[in-house]
């Protein structure tokens, strides 16, 4: 259950409408997860959220879509977020994520925790060598 | 400081010596940062942590070398593990990593903050959509 | 599940039932939540734990007891607990949150959670005029 | 050390001149703290989180300045980033923050980590009246 | 649910299969638990997983193994790991662990968490006597 | 630096003053850590703290003194708290800790926080078997 309802689109207001309109338009589906439907709670975090996640995981860039998603699901699992792991590895697949990309980013970021958890036990000094 | 003695090469028990080696071999430099040196505190986690960077980072794959070091600082961010930024930032960069490429990536990973955020906020329920 | 039994009022020792029945007393309510009836399989720490609360989230003071649900809730959101994301987010409406309040709440929380990682990824030096 | 250099005035871009003359003009004052001057490394998400920190933090509504800024030390406090805790002290205080006020925050936000971790120690089910 | 399937003993390929057979012999029991199954998905991290743990968790030296166990609770509580929390309690209990110990445990973990936030949130500098 | 000041003995109020005397006679020493003097700018919360502390790490019961230090650690770690992990491994050096000791304790702290990203980036459910 979430803290705040779900909107429905018959619940929405024109200004929340508008923004589930935009994320099917972008999209081409007519599918609005739950996580911009609950959102709706607060129309002018949803449109700031949106406007935010179409500039920055949709507009063309140094970075290809697949890779921005994998970076996506890197955070979301440090963060223990589970719906956002679900959405964004369901996102990933989508973009065309292999098993053996999602075994390999597997290994990275369980390895990164690891050694992470390391670094901040020994409180390891910052090498010279890695100054800008 | 750290929490334990930096080991150098001249105290370095062989053990420790061996791995410290390899780290020069693989890398073809003779740099050997601050991490292992704090780690040869207890060898037999350095050895085993230096393998699985070894298995994990540098075997050819399914994801290129310098998407293997972006995933390693959106891991290292989230876990707020200073020493670790400091290390892959600088790795990524000699594997290529453009100011452009950068910048995507401080925007992907600071945007997935904010939505992990709300969803957690919201406790989103995940669409069967997402469901395997 | 828990991982550890919920002590119903039956089965509550003398010591536990001496808590549950100061929630009940300072909460005006004969509702005792979960988080009393899984903690009670440590007395000690149930006893100490409702002390804190009562004493902490209780007491006249500087901070109106809204501000300080809200303020749990910006904590309990950032270490991803589900639990206390629900009973606070409850409690704050209990003491009259507004959903134009919650609204800018989720806004600055999750503000706050994308600063926080570009600030780290970053690793932005503090500014002097920061020091006390 | 940043990982990405401090931009002076004198190298600033004039898409980032514009940024940093709006954070001057939006608080009266001459001052531009680190986090914009290394953020600005990305002028693109320089500009996006310099609105956004506008919109969510400046805007009047329904929570005052200082308890927003108190939530943000919240959060900022509990992802344990020290540039945020530093800066959004020092804001706190220049809106009003009285001692009493820190203590209690502090207080607050201290409680709520040690019944999060106990809440997910014990893996508390969420109860059903704080379903929505 | 998972983000990918869970193997079956049927579907195992030959090396997942070796893995399950070692887990089984090295447990003496037949139960092979939910994290190995899903896991499975990626045989390489499985393995160098499942060594892992046999390593640090299974071979004699310094800690007793429900000390091991316990440190494993603390890590998994404070990252949020339901599932981890789950397994490793039920681990625990398993070794021996009474509940007088776990409340003591909780009674620990709590506490730290409590005061790590607020030595985060006063930025509290370390002693010249913590010094190695 | 602090986001408060230190409290020196001799700025110490009554109310503070008998908090830093028990925290001598307690320890039996003179030293009193940097922890103990910025948390003097909230009395309540000091006192509050100080007589947790005492408690939990201080009784008698079910866990060596030792064992609850090296939890402490894997908690502070975890949280990333560098002040916490200063000070507790300290502590534990005092109470004994050994070398051997202290390499377990990071391979398991290392081992735990790899699985936990593992298991919540696969979201592995939890196994009817851990069930209470």
């Amino acid at each position: 259950m979430a803290t705040a309802p779900l909107v429905s689109d018959a619940q929405a207001s024109p200004e929340v409408r508008a923004v589930f309109d935009d994320i099917r338009a972008t999209r081409g589906s007519d599918f609005v997860n739950n996580f911009w439907r609950v959102l709706a709670a607060d129309p002018g975090t949803l449109k700031r959220t949106w406007e935010e996640v179409k500039a920055v995981m949709g507009a063309p860039g140094a970075l290809d879509p697949l890779t921005r998603e994998m970076l996506y699901i890197a955070v979301s699992t440090t963060n223990g977020c589970s719906y956002c792991v679900h959405s964004h590895t369901a996102a990933a697949r989508a973009k065309g994520m292999t098993n053996a990309q999602y075994g390999e980013l597997l290994a990275v970021v369980g390895l990164a925790a690891r050694t992470n958890q390391l670094a901040q036990a020994l409180q390891v000094p910052v090498d010279d060598a890695f100054e800008v």
